[in-house]
């Protein structure tokens, strides 16, 4: 993964760190229900862009690496992880 | 939202935070891209049935008070909260 | 369910259809598997809108209905089953 | 894509086909509303299961000769174009 998306995922993951913590003490202070589901949303939301920021970064770079080297086999087991992952996040 | 609800809950958003804690580490460590998303999507999964104990219980207790008193505007206001909030989970 | 939405509805399912027999012919045709696959996802999202203009218009009506009547157990029926069709919409 | 997953999906599309057929009398007999809408989320679901098959087909038909063409340039094009129609079938 390059270095920049490292630290922008980082930055991200941090902050959504942040907003899971603020969820908590939602529940602490009795918060209403629909206001917590909605900030639930919020994270998973943020979450998503992670992943797609990370997916964008490994089609362009290990992705890449696969195709430039010519090898077959690694090139098969990019796609499938690619389909399988993606996949998955349609959950 | 019920004490057991909010102690349960409290609970997972806990494990949760460690998680992506975790994935920050993943990062860090220049961990296999497909590798971090996996774990993003199990943190995605675990916060979705989090959304979903806070909204069974808030059926039966904050709905159910609605529904108890006969207020209309207040089962109205209820009725349109949930297909709000269930709505925006779809994404 | 209101005539007017039955009438648009039933207009946007006739659509439906014919694009579900244009995707056959797509097959038959041998055309590329991509544009296959986006034709799909298109008739799913039309259907998606239709799901969502009939129960948007569920609850003006029949949800209404119940809550106009007073019927306790007739409320917490719709709710549930609100609840559980907009979970099953998720999917 | 391979014959027999075009007469499978073909026989797919024309059950579905049927079914929307179906759900538009639904509607002319005036049915309830939750009915509908389980049928409607019931075809998504059929019609996804039809992407899937062409995907899956799509990876070891035109990805796979991308591969064994050793074209660099077909081979970016097929992987984007599975990113984006997987990211397409998220919504």
């Amino acid at each position: 993964m390059r270095c920049c998306v490292r630290t922008s995922c980082g930055k991200r993951l941090s902050r959504i760190e942040g907003q899971v913590r603020g969820i908590a003490r939602m529940l602490e202070d009795d918060r209403y229900c629909i206001d917590v589901v909605t900030q639930i949303s919020a994270v998973r939301a943020a979450l998503k862009r992670v992943e797609e920021e990370i997916l964008k970064d490994h089609v362009s770079t290990c992705v890449e690496t696969a195709i430039q080297s010519g090898d077959k086999d690694e090139q098969r087991r990019k796609v499938g992880e690619l389909v399988a992952t993606l996949g998955k996040m349609r959950a």
